[in-house]
């Protein structure tokens, strides 16, 4: 980003993957759970067609036109999150998603963590993941 | 519909619901269900955020001008359905699921089952289930 | 028609257009219309963003490729109803809605009037109308 | 937000409502009102199925994972907003409307005034209102 | 389909693909294919991403309680159909499609052709592709 | 935006257009685009369904409840756009797109330069373009 003339732009990757999760904090008993989480906390889980949308943004680069190819960013999500969480269940089956709640929003930062830093020539700016057409959290990496 | 020159016509009720499900045949081997099924056979299930299509037929009631209101269509699905499935594992929180593989397929067949014959003034014709934006089972009542 | 070797098709032409109805039958009284319809017969009305789908069905033209011009339909469509309706009262602006109550299913029977016999070279097959993302009903022509 | 590791997050929850509308400034004759607002003056107004995203952003909660449950800011729309102006003339019947024209924008800044500090343990950020497919107002709540 | 016990069901598997097309008849001349296709005939072409739905019919299969895995239907239609559009100019670049004008409805017909009889243990019952959010083509086998 | 109790809002104007697209920069040779651009540099190119969102901000009139009307802001990029792109190969047919690989950063940038300073009373804040349901640019004018 040192040529000042040169565009800074966002470019978007949206891709889906299929899970199942409960509502469940670990340290806390069953009728706080059961009271938090509502039927969230259904002991056999339920689940969600999540859909994640990853934003990067860079320079555009001079000869090619873009930031990076949508295609190598679309395999960067796909290699960190969506292989891992496609057709698995997020309280257990997911390495980087242990030790938390696997709400939208603890979701949302766990997959921000997965990718910053993980793509080249363009910083991560914005993770938004949908568990319904309802209901969507966004990240953009603030604390 | 004995009037002949009473328009029938369908009418679409669409709902949502957000489940766990495995694919998971009862009466064979491991080996046979990880074959088979492959990642979704995963131990801990999947899940999905499924969209739920039933249309029935009818005459167009003459006074009301529709064939039944959309609000109790709604609400005979959310009864016998939704509630019942959503936040729920199809493998075995629902009575009516029991003893089948959860495919869209199944499920929609058991849909069918769960609404027929309760729909007053109208005929059932049509149950789609969506898994996912791409795919999709339709049944009609055939066999 | 005649010539067995050529398929033949359906096209399906999507508009929108918004609009302002109230649920209420003329012949009777306050009190059945408030029974009956509901928060539907609010005496100021209600709206939609109505989106409606055209279908035809006819023979593929050999040199043209298609059953009609895309472009052809969505005018026709446009003249008979689109223009007719947006930003229109469907209980007292629009001549060839008068008389009924405007639920989904009958303004789907005279779209289907307005449309019948004033398409060139096809068959109107379908008109399916969607009130909300929820609501849709569908008319195929029968009695 | 006072522990400084702690993500801060922002959720979306969407909603629908059907209603009546009529872009028609009181204090203008009908002449000026015609010309400005063109069919949108219809004087038997027009309606939309309008979409609705509430946006709220805070602190992830330690022990459940989120920001609020999704659950309860739908519930705090639905009383503040929806269950007001569904089925309803936004010119003549939701109290919290007098006195504006209601266009996307204006609905945008009085949704907006409805919710602020009416959300416990999040700060409202953002109320989009999607009148069509083709036309968004988005309000921050900038001056 | 021997059981008559056995639930008929159809699945529908939906991909994209992103071609350019010229709409213009090889038989005619430039005046011809101007007045008839107007801007679709434009010498340097256009295109669209064009969205597929295949649907095939079959009885559910007792032990795994599907028609056919939804994953070998969108390998089959990847294969051969996808994979040789997506990136490619329908008018020049496809085999398969030589000799046509690339209209949605011819190109639905040799979608068609180049699935059925394709698919092991269901029957191809429609091919449905979009053009644009407004234009749509169905083909069912018909002729 | 001189009275500091006026609003000011955001209004967002969704179009779409049809265009034939090749990946291919003019100063490098066959073999370096084709490795580069992969299937997109397909000598007879490609194309998508564009959806383009163009929003601007600014205050709300006090008469007319409005930043300007939706209608004005779609004419406008349907003449600076819309009219110019759809039916057309953007490397060839686009004069103000001379010069550029037509990747969708690089259209964003220049749609944002054939809109900024033409919206009357309004500020140009964002240009979001979509080339498929998966790959979207979005430009806010940085550098």
């Amino acid at each position: 980003m040192n040529d000042p003339t040169t565009p800074v732009i966002r470019i978007t990757s949206r891709s889906h993957f299929s899970a199942a999760h409960r509502l469940h904090a670990e340290g806390r008993d069953e009728a706080w759970n059961r009271e938090t989480f509502g039927k969230c906390n259904n002991p056999h889980g339920h689940g969600h067609t999540y859909e994640l949308e990853v934003t990067v943004e860079g320079p555009i680069a001079p000869e090619t036109g873009w930031v990076m190819d949508f295609k190598d960013l679309k395999q960067i999500v796909a290699e960190r999150i969506v292989k891992q969480c496609d057709c698995r269940n997020l309280n257990s089956d997911v390495p980087f998603l242990a030790g938390i709640v696997p709400t939208a929003e603890n979701l949302a930062v766990r997959f921000w963590e997965q990718l910053e830093g993980a793509i080249p020539g363009a910083r991560l700016v914005r993770v938004a993941l949908h568990e319904t057409e309802q209901n969507q959290a966004i990240y953009t990496g603030g604390r």
